[in-house]
């Protein structure tokens, strides 16, 4: 977190609906586009929640947008009453929504005639200057505007959007990333040797993730960084670091 | 969304992790903690999730707990030197941090002379005036301060420490939950009749979630209110429009 703000691109995901503050719905969308943004280098530097109300989301977006270079948004662009990103979209640029021509075109081809319902209608509306984002999967494209791109809350809809996210991107470094494991001992005992390592390499990120599992417990020690040679040194020190400590159980792992 | 705002208690919910925004994890707690408050009739109205940054946890707090009733934080408690969530708590509230005596006797309890390390004595560390949140699982407590919950990230200890966290909240008026499901027609058949009855019946809140799963695919509509009645009413008057709208496969549904 201490490289120069220059290099760094960073992103902010918008996920907009009452099924997820109810707990009706489990998100998993942030987690399937932080992992994309990461392959990309983006840094994924917050991501809030907010009901289907249009004051939420306009005020949520503007802050957003504001503050990172991208903003990817999901949820609410279907045809009901309760999807209402669109409006929101627009309201927060100060835009009109147009039904946008090549959308139209698409439904018509899709839902002939009387088929092609108000309700369906709705999805074709897009802020004024606003582009697409392609849908390979089923239905509407989503769409981008400026530095924020609105794509489908279900998930493997969304997942497929993603794909035209990318191009549009403006890519920083790619993060590395190397995972050390600690079996049978808990962060308790390896924070100090973690800590240790941690100042010596401010450009490194290092996190510390306790898990519990079939094989027991310890502590998956993850490091993040820039410089490959850098992560390599430091994939080292931490390990010595940890034996140091009296702790012998430990060595690199691959963690996908 | 529309009763009024004398009686609707707000929460919100505030994630700190960089293995959320990395993607490395799948964060469940958002989903358990909306649940949660639903059956006490809080509405969960915010979520934020953001990194392991004192002064975007600071901001991010201080956001929060001056807009809704309540706070909870999960993450960011363990003995790591990323586990920064007390600095950060302490720091938004102008308080100093002190070392828990309760939670210093417990620790010595479980960790006897040395095995006491600088790393778990972190752990103690509360803001003047905090109180503690029992944890039932294992580790230390979480804390909270006025309206500031202060929980753990891992699951079941998040879960645990849940349990203590209700006695202290001002419960709202329970939210009722319905459902109607309709098999084999999709949102855009649905969106006209939904809209129509949600327009008789401001005071409920009517979603719709569209599947695709081993039934085939259709589209749950859920609707949530206050009033028993009205929304009996409501679920009564959505089965007969959407069969009005030439839709026969619809019926309520036992959604837990």
């Amino acid at each position: 977190m201490t490289e120069a703000a220059s290099d760094r691109v960073t992103a902010a995901v918008l996920i907009i609906g009452d099924e997820i503050l109810s707990g009706r719905t489990q998100d998993t969308n942030l987690r399937d586009i932080a992992r994309y943004l990461g392959v990309l280098g983006v840094d994924l530097a917050e991501a809030r929640t907010v009901p289907d109300e249009m004051e939420e989301i306009v005020a949520a977006l503007n802050a957003l947008r504001d503050r990172y270079d991208y903003v990817i948004t999901t949820g609410g662009i279907g045809p009901t009453h309760d999807d209402i990103t669109a409006d929101a979209v627009a309201q927060a640029f100060g835009l009109p929504l147009h039904e946008h021509p090549d959308i139209i075109a698409m439904m018509s081809a899709q839902w002939p005639g009387d088929a092609l319902t108000p309700a369906r209608r709705r999805m074709s509306r897009v802020p004024q200057g606003g582009g697409l984002v392609k849908n390979p999967v089923q239905g509407p494209p989503g769409f981008k505007i400026d530095n924020v791109f609105v794509l489908a809350g279900v998930p493997s809809i969304m997942r497929g959007m993603l794909q035209d996210v990318g191009p549009h991107l403006r890519g920083g470094a790619v993060t590395l990333s190397r995972t050390v494991r600690v079996q049978g001992s808990g962060e308790g005992v390896i924070a100090a040797p973690l800590e240790a390592v941690a100042r010596l390499h401010p450009a490194m990120s290092l996190g510390s993730y306790p898990f519990y599992d079939a094989e027991g417990y310890g502590t998956n020690l993850v490091l993040r960084g820039r410089d490959p040679a850098e992560l390599a040194a430091t994939v080292a020190e931490l390990i010595a670091a940890v034996r140091a400590a009296g702790v012998n159980n430990v060595g690199e792992i691959d963690a996908a």
